[in-house]
């Protein structure tokens, strides 16, 4: 069923830049068949075709939209086990995983359809004529969110269902209705095929424009940056590196029309552990936070790569245990040969430090076949950590740096010294949270979403969730990248000033036929306008 | 009570960079007193207070806020006609203007009070905890809006009052939360000061801490670079040339931490006149074109810059009709030496283009005093227009270009060719309006504010305005920068995971104590959520 193709303007086309094979990661072995890279040229067919179909995709129903997301994960899970069984050959993780992250990507969409439905994230603003008003008359004005044109989506490495092609940085542009480019990642091209089929038959299915959503592979980053400047682009997102994410953030501001670029681009996802919290769970404590480190061989934005605590017996609790869990820590797949001589490389740096310590390890490579690396949990005084950069550089993967601190005024100190982070998180008792005022007030100047005594990974797909944060963890920190509030990325607000009624939108009309919660001289109503 | 000081951390101090004089325009004299730049360190030290305050500010109430906003507008009120004199003094507008102007400014203050009260803006929204979830248990997450931190403000150089020190930008960072730093406009510093003494009391009367605002003064452009880079600093909002916004743009994406940078620059608003309107209302439509074109001078962001219709006998009427109406225009004086003299050379350079002819003036200069200057509509075809993309630059001022096209794909074509716009303006008849369905979604796809026989200028201050666009109109089509949307520049979300009940802020707790609306599992609802 694939066959190395890319999907352009409807077509399944040989790429014409070139062919490879990707990789299985836990036996370095190269997987069937062989795969295509598109040129510049197909590149610049797949935005004319996005361009083409943008006035066609934005004039659908919420309704339409809504069906055709349903379709979409009704075409994904008609994929079969073909599916997870690709992404356990190309990513290394358990088939079971892949089967997990195939229902996150489902029902993601399915999310977003049943919120486009109720219209709410239009944003819809009526105010209407006031003909007498003194000095001067109201017009009639009427403000909605439409979508913002043609959006590329860079698929992520660790994520090869739910940020990748059909994942939520699609699922929002869809929503909004906006054509989408995904630029697949190279390290799971098969998976990227499988699930463009099934996008494929659902444009078709749809009856929606070809050029709706289209897959381009591609070699090293000019194909990416040909879609980032491509004039049709009026948007990017992006899960990845920081550097992957500058790169295209300064190319899209470069341009004539500087575009936004969402890019998601992790974090070290600072843990806070709290004197009493320590003192009466200690273990519990890192029993927990060795799970988080080490989930999905801590391949994951929200990975905890920092904890920070002040000395105490109870902290050297929480490090023998801690060093205790994570000897039963098996050696891990990496998603592909780069991600692991990364790792390599990120945990030598690391522990080369001054004042690094090793706090302990998991099991170790051996002879295990793949791109295999074992878990590190290192520690660090505060005064090494404030005085050295490097040690807040996020190192992908299943390793963490704990930050040891004299007391709570230089535990304040390291946290002040913090970038910007997707998560913070807090180990406290009830007691200790309402007292620390400071610690909180910092942390919520520095992250986007703030864990207590919760761990950070598990990214909840709901309405409620922020994923973003200050930079360096986004581009834009005004942006969540998963979640039904994700949708706003894509979206502009435009108003209609004296429009024939009888012309509008139907969600802008008075009658408000879909019953959409809109805001009607100031006070929010599903209602009708009287007229 | 002029002082020509600069009020940095609660202080009126001396500016450090050298001195200057205003200059009343419709006189060219200098204007008492001596005024004062502010020097680096001074810049610095309203950046650290800002830093300082931001928490503080960040955790006022909804209430304290509104309060604070409402205690604003009466103490401009309370400056009393020294304020709208001052005004007419520095910018040349009648004193009526500056006393309508006024009225925008206290009632845009007011209706900020009024919108953050219903915490609508926050967009709430909480996922209750789902214990007993299989395969895994959801946490509660709880999201909400809180302010950026810090914003710098660029008074604009045409509103003195409503675009400037407490105008649009300012209210909605105020409301939202954020210290405001404004870098005041060189051609009205004593408007400045007047309106920062009025905040300033505001302030103090609310137990705000000093730094919740600061007025700057700079020559050249490097105090204006100096807020910018400052990394205390986490947004601007501007409001000027494409030039100035583009250099800001520039350098906070180039800082090592970028921050949003939202540039209003204008545009110039296209105004398609449709062949069975003019057949019908070439005259009316000429009269209310003739005047929006040349109200306030032409000193408008959304002056109709150029006009775009079909070859007939009735565009001849409307040419006759424009003529003649512009004929009665008296020259106007202009906000300062520069813009007069801008215009001079803008449509010196227009009148010179290949194909470009006159259709009309305004009365002659004279012998007026001060920086006055005379109203023109030009005419192109439009090959020549599309050929010359010089065309499409604004000149600000009251002058139009009117494209004249052979046909109704002529038409299209120089729409097509358009950049982004604030506002685009259709005259039609209903049953034009319905046939042109391709006119409407190009329009739409270029501008914020899609206008129906009515006339560009006159931008409501409501819940409904757009007032941005695509670039160049502005660097993020995705916010506007008037009416209470815009809050939503200077605010980013925060998920608060598994978060002890009782420290949540009130809006996010389950009895919704100030009936916030939040979406709740999935429901909008101003209710308390059931434990």
């Amino acid at each position: 069923m694939i066959t190395g193709q890319q999907l352009i303007n409807g077509q399944w086309v040989q790429g014409e830049a070139g062919q490879y094979q990707a990789v299985n990661p836990a036996t370095a072995a190269f997987i069937e068949p062989v795969m295509s890279y598109a040129s510049k040229a197909q590149v610049q067919q797949a935005v004319a075709a996005a361009a083409a179909a943008a006035p066609v995709f934005a004039a659908t129903t919420l309704k339409q939209r809504a069906e055709f997301l349903e379709l979409c994960a009704e075409e994904i899970m008609a994929l079969g086990d073909a599916l997870p069984e690709r992404v356990a050959q190309e990513t290394g993780y358990p088939k079971a995983r892949a089967e997990g992250e195939r229902a996150r990507t489902v029902n993601q969409l399915r999310l977003f359809a049943s919120s486009i439905r109720s219209g709410e994230y239009l944003n819809i603003r009526i105010d209407t004529a006031l003909p007498d008003r003194q000095p001067l008359p109201r017009p009639d004005l009427r403000y909605t969110n439409q979508p913002i044109g043609p959006v590329v989506v860079f698929g992520a490495s660790n994520f090869p269902l739910a940020f990748s092609v059909a994942g939520g940085d699609t699922a929002a542009a869809l929503a909004a209705g906006c054509p989408v480019i995904v630029k697949g990642h190279n390290s799971h091209p098969g998976t990227c095929e499988l699930v463009a089929h099934a996008l494929h038959k659902a444009v078709q299915k749809s009856s929606l424009p070809a050029g709706v959503f289209s897959l381009i592979m591609g070699a090293g980053r000019e194909v990416g940056a040909e879609l980032v400047v491509a004039p049709e682009v009026k948007a990017v997102g992006f899960t990845g590196s920081l550097a992957g994410g500058m790169a295209l953030f300064q190319l899209a501001n470069n341009r004539p029309e500087p575009i936004p670029v969402f890019a998601e681009m992790g974090s070290v996802n600072p843990v806070v552990l709290l004197p009493e919290a320590l003192e009466q769970n200690a273990e519990a404590i890192a029993a927990g936070f060795v799970g988080s480190l080490t989930l999905g061989v801590g391949q994951f934005c929200v990975n905890p790569g920092v904890a920070v605590a002040i000395q105490s017996p109870a902290l050297d609790r929480f490090c023998r245990a801690a060093s205790a869990a994570l000897a039963k820590v098996p050696a891990g797949v990496m998603l592909n040969e780069g991600i692991a001589a990364a790792y390599q490389k990120g945990t030598a740096h690391l522990s080369a430090q001054t004042g690094v310590e090793l706090v302990g390890s998991g099991e170790a490579v051996g002879d295990k076949a793949g791109f295999c690396t074992q878990a590190k949990l290192f520690k660090v005084t505060a005064e090494a950590f404030l005085a050295n950069p490097h040690l807040q550089e996020e190192v992908f993967g299943h390793v963490s740096v704990l930050v040891s601190c004299a007391d709570q005024a230089q535990l304040l100190a390291v946290v002040r010294a913090l970038k910007g982070q997707l998560t913070g998180t807090v180990q406290a008792t009830a007691a200790e949270l309402a007292t620390q005022t400071e610690l909180i007030s910092l942390l919520r100047q520095k992250v986007g979403r703030l864990v207590v005594n919760n761990f950070p990974t598990g990214v909840e797909v709901c309405d409620a969730m922020m994923h973003g944060g200050p930079f360096p963890a986004a581009t834009d920190a005004r942006f969540t990248s998963v979640g039904t509030a994700s949708i706003a990325r894509f979206v502009r607000p435009i108003c209609f000033q004296n429009y024939p009624p009888e012309l509008l939108p139907p969600e802008l009309q008075n009658a408000n036929p879909w019953r959409v919660p809109r805001l009607v001289n100031g006070v929010k109503t599903s209602a009708a306008v009287d007229a």
